[in-house]
């Protein structure tokens, strides 16, 4: 019996402070229009405040990518060489990531965490390798734990990267042919509910091929009987899924809202909120999608509603852009929204509290 | 028996070319992404391509004002002066619409064509005042004939003005203190459904303050029988839908993509679309209100399921506002996104294609 992996990185996310969650909804109040107007904008504007974060202005999208050796078990029609296809594709401005992007000024980066391709300095994308794929976690553990531990921290320095440069809030996304598979394992092991709850179709997946994708987590499952988080990133994870938890990690430390989207995305934040509950305080549930079983990783994240359902399922991070203009916007309510007394509009508000309508 | 209000004016609106949908469809599966990922965006992607609608850019919101004579039933907590402060406060950046607009650049009129309260010039309210307000329609036709359609030609007239400053897509929102009322009244009885059903606590009413709205608005359904659309829009209509009723045909003869939401604007687009069908070709529903019954209306204008489902329930045109980047990123997919072949992507949808899974 292998010696279990372990985590003892050292972590420092402080909670929100639910105190003022009274003082927020008091200041909501007053805004110039009839309570319980603005619906989940108004909850989020409240989330945001609670964490510090008003006028949000500037973005950053972190797309880290990998290869997954699973993908040769047949679970996916997408060839491998998809994956670093792509990559050179989002860095240079193409595919829905690098267009949605650039509409909603955001500032995209491509990071090759575990692609299994040498790209050159012209692709445009930055270099992170920690290795050229996973393994198939059918033969052997995912992950070395080295490996893992070295993907967590390329994603912690993408972070304080972005600050860097200027951001006030963070998504991550994500590309690696496979990678569903390995999302959906890791769910599976995390959640303990069978994978065909958690497994969707991916890129389009016959019925037979779906039951057969199944049929590998399964295995998988057996194969790898450890059910704590970093154990689990190790033998079912992605290099991609590594670098996101240490991204998540660093990004609630700085007290960044995240916003969260995908698939792949909310695994590795299952992860990551596993070893660190406290992450779930900056996280924003943007879009739930098209793949079956994400509604229940929303769910254990404690995140029901996310502000989109639109049927998307294409990973990238395209969630959490179109999200974004409306987490901007409910940022501005409760800064920058005219009160009533500003405003000079009369208060029929105060009449419907005095009824206990409000 | 009085004689039946008629409308005769001209409509000229073009329904789309279906024919062209194949085309378009194949379009967007060359894109170098998995078919089906895009969900909703991939399908309003297509309608706008159906109307010819390409990288928009530039929305115009006209927000329209009128008041009610109804709202002295009690139907409403909200003082009656609140529709010209509000007028006041939206025209010089204040409230929810003028936030969001100016936030997601979005150009706002406020337009008064029925508000109770002369303005003054420094306000920086649109006169195109009809009248001080509509009758209240449990005494008599809300609207007079001849100023429904005076109401109406203004909204035809702000819809070219906005078109001449080169707006590409438009939205409407009105203010109007009693608009509720009105609009289950006008929805009730061109759907033949009983205002039960198309009734909402509005901006805050108590269970038993909602059984005194639906009552009202019974007794007006039994003085008002006549259940054609003009009929309908004069005896239990407002200004300020009126003027929406005409913006709406003029937008769809321009062949400008309407981003619809809200309570009070989608019975206006039952309306207009009553009279004039192939106005649902222009018609994108962006926001499923929290009011009751709205969904029955959007239904009814064949358009199940909105972009957005927030929970919000302000009016003011916030709910197109909100769902405006979403529509600018769709109408940038077919024109913009990479094609596999261009983006040198391997498209492993041909696989997919054969197989008969897209």
């Amino acid at each position: 019996m292998p010696v279990q992996p372990s985590y003892n990185g050292r972590m420092n996310i402080h909670p929100v402070d639910q105190a003022n969650r009274a003082l927020l909804t008091k200041q909501l109040l007053s805004k110039a229009m009839p309570p319980n107007s603005l619906g989940s904008l108004a909850s989020l504007s409240i989330e945001l405040g609670l964490m510090g974060a008003s006028r949000l202005g500037s973005l950053s999208l972190l797309l880290f990518a990998g290869d997954h050796g699973v993908a040769s078990e047949g679970v996916t029609h997408s060839a491998q060489e998809i994956t670093w296809q792509q990559c050179i594709n989002f860095a240079n401005g193409g595919g829905a990531c690098a267009l949605f992007s650039s509409l909603n000024q955001v500032d995209l980066t491509v990071i090759d965490v575990g692609v299994s391709h040498r790209f050159s300095s012209t692709d445009k994308v930055v270099d992170a390798k920690v290795a050229f794929g996973s393994r198939n976690f059918l033969l052997g553990p995912a992950l070395e734990e080295h490996a893992c531990k070295k993907a967590i921290e390329a994603g912690r320095k993408s972070v304080l990267q972005a600050k860097k440069k200027g951001c006030d809030s963070i998504a991550f996304g994500e590309m690696g042919v496979g990678n569903t598979t390995s999302a959906s394992a890791v769910a599976s092991a995390l959640l303990g509910l069978h994978p065909s709850l958690l497994t969707g179709k991916g890129s389009g997946l016959s019925d037979e091929e779906l039951e057969h994708k199944i049929g590998v987590i399964e295995q998988a499952l057996m194969l790898h009987p450890q059910r704590d988080p970093f154990s689990v990133l190790c033998n079912l994870g992605g290099y991609e899924s590594a670098a996101i938890c240490g991204g998540l990690w660093q990004a609630a430390e700085l007290g960044l809202p995240i916003l969260l989207d995908g698939f792949v995305v909310s695994s590795a934040a299952l992860v990551a909120a596993r070893m660190e509950p406290h992450l779930v305080d900056y996280l924003i549930p943007c879009h739930r999608s098209a793949m079956s079983g994400h509604q229940l990783m929303l769910e254990a994240l404690g995140k029901k509603k996310p502000l989109l359902e639109l049927d998307m399922q294409l990973g990238e991070g395209t969630g959490a852009l179109v999200a974004w203009p409306l987490v901007r916007l409910a940022s501005f309510i409760l800064p920058d929204m005219t009160s009533f007394s500003l405003a000079k509009v009369t208060d029929s508000t105060s009449v419907l509290q005095e009824l206990g309508l409000v």
